[in-house]
């Protein structure tokens, strides 16, 4: 009668909105403060100060037709080169506002690119444990989805998983580094073998492989040290999703944008092929008001010392409990090998203790479990004993 | 390489947009006060003081997470209860707030309708003269599109047309009243005939044949006549795609929402194959800020008397000159007739004149123009001389 997988889609809630919603009702039965809920990705710390002063300003600085009107649908001339400029100051990359389409978050550059690359039989690779919706977006454009493990101890890149499941279908890779759910962040070295491997297979192939670097936790990395390395500046065929929902603490507000490598094969033509499927999908252009925000905010971020504190706080006292993580460098998320080899029912023991967390499952890693830490950190420092009386179960 | 389709409609600039960019160009050469574009449909009021007020209001009032985080993916439930009360006190409907799923604007409303509905073979009508992307978002969706044509005289549905058009794989019926690039409103006897033809045919066929109401320009009418009627009331298969571009003056802002019929055959399931389909087209949530503010305006207008003053002036002045064109009861559009056969060679002759307006033939209608009156009075008030004088040259 209508589309029965989107009716799927819409009506199988996801397991973070299950455990979400459960945690509503708990809350309202003995309390949101006896509720931990670990479940969602929803920024904790507000956006910085500019961003309400420039929403407000700009509504009273700008004439209404100009600033509610339509802009140009790949975002503001102005507003563009604003963040190009921002944004070679502070990769040392080239990008100009024509290499850049302005739109509704995330969840949008994704669909629109993987919509502008994909042709019929086309597949994408993500390396594991990946965001759930990955698989979405690409089986939505009628794609095949290749999930590729990672090294076991590291959530580093399997390169030789990599090798074999690179054939000459594969149209991009996703790379989502700070990444999601794991924390880890992918160093320049990983950057360097992953470009040099697919620069000599995509010679092999006789096309582009394309690199979609999903980064909306470019900016949430925590010790000096680590460097999230620029990927437009070792390897072309590189297009970049960005937004700032993390940075800026505006996940609501739907404001990103796509940077298509400016030195990729036929770099305008891909250009054109990512606005193409903009139209096609529905996007007009991105929201005007946050588009001006953005540009006039870009570069800052919200307060987000406090997830480092959160993450030591919580790294800390875990491993100290016994239990095995890898050291998340950057995002809002520990990811944590469940004590017992289903996550789910390691999940479920949690539960009795009100600590709410999601199995790994759906990142295409079962047997492990997404602890987010954008909370309050007192919600943490309260939590803790219950994580040990948890690790105690384990113990007997 | 990559998609060629999306290369093509992303390269390819609408005929709107070219006349737009000249319209810029030649401003810079000879003053914008000495060019005349009526090409574009953006509307010329500023938004109604309460949007401005209500967004200075709610970034003060409200904690930036909870404004600015993310909401439900069907939107914000106050929100949308506020919507759906205001709806049913205008229109005599019975919608709740859980009919509803706010997203980005009309364009995100028509694809996500379509890809809801959208089954392999499907086939979707439109009434012609219609609004040129509802084919990209059709085929976009893998489905064939097809126009209806419109009685000549009165660009009223031809029922005949219709009447032949309909066959088993038609899934749905877009109807846009008041109609861009007509102005024509669909009166009740329309849509009473309308619903009975569709509801033979669905029973005829054995599945329902859903009507796609796009309704941007609902509030954009301006005779004390004039109704235009609520779908809902007259034919229970319908989802009404609603924008506040138009009737708040806000199309960059991107917000509007889809309202399923609540006695639609599987109403529950038909909206979660819409949150469905908005998950795998990358909308997540319509943007926070103007979710509230929507809801806050709604029913409320950007100050529409001015259109009706274009419109009168415009038609009153055009006819006068001899040009033939519907009265527009609604919208902010005359489709005149082009007085020689071809209209692009038409609007050739004008552009002499600085008169700037859209052949039909995008529209499905060659042979008429589209004339955007969404500008300032005395634009046409100026204009009107040098209509005189390309009317003359069709009295040679």
């Amino acid at each position: 009668m209508f589309n029965q997988d989107m009716y799927k889609l819409g009506s199988k809630r996801s397991v973070i909105r299950e455990i979400f919603e459960y945690a509503k009702a708990r809350s309202a039965e003995i309390g949101g403060e006896n509720v931990f809920d670990f479940s969602i990705g929803n920024p904790s710390v507000p956006a910085p100060e500019c961003v309400n002063e420039s929403i407000c300003r700009i509504v009273k600085e700008t004439p209404s037709v100009q600033l509610h009107g339509y802009t140009s649908a790949q975002g503001d001339r102005a507003c563009r080169d604003k963040i190009a400029e921002n944004y070679n100051a502070r990769f040392g990359a080239s990008l100009s506002g024509d290499d850049l389409y302005l739109t509704c978050g995330a969840a949008a550059c994704l669909t629109i690119s993987i919509h502008a690359l994909a042709c019929a039989g086309d597949e994408f690779l993500a390396f594991a444990p990946y965001f759930a919706e990955y698989r979405v977006f690409v089986e939505g454009a009628g794609c095949k989805f290749t999930p590729v493990p990672a090294e076991d101890k590291t959530f580093q890149p399997d390169f030789e998983a990599l090798g074999r499941a690179l054939n000459p279908h594969v149209k991009g890779v996703i790379v989502n580094s700070p990444n999601n759910p794991s924390g880890v962040v992918y160093g320049e070295e990983t950057i360097e073998r992953l470009a040099a491997l697919l620069r000599r297979k995509s010679k092999e192939y006789g096309h582009p492989i394309y690199i979609l670097s999903d980064e909306p936790y470019r900016e949430l990395v925590y010790d000096k040290a680590t460097k999230v390395p620029c990927i437009f500046n070792y390897y072309d065929d590189t297009i970049v999703c960005y937004s700032y929902s993390k940075s800026l603490s505006l996940p609501g507000e739907r404001i990103g944008y796509i940077a298509v490598g400016p030195k990729a094969a036929d770099s305008k033509a891909l250009y054109a092929a990512v606005c193409g499927a903009g139209r096609v999908l529905g996007f007009v252009c991105a929201p005007a008001l946050f588009q001006r925000v953005a540009a006039e905010c870009d570069g800052k971020t919200a307060d987000l010392g406090v997830y480092m504190r959160n993450r030591d706080l919580l790294y800390e006292g875990l491993t100290k409990l016994g239990f095995s993580c890898v050291y998340p460098d950057g995002a809002f998320y520990l990811f944590v090998k469940s004590p017992e080899a289903d996550a789910n029912a390691f999940c479920a023991r949690a539960k009795k203790y009100e600590l709410l967390f999601v199995p790994g499952d759906d990142f295409g890693c079962p047997g492990y479990v997404r602890i987010a830490y954008c909370v309050e950190t007192e919600t943490i420092r309260r939590a803790l004993p219950l994580f040990a009386k948890l690790a105690e179960e384990y113990k007997k």
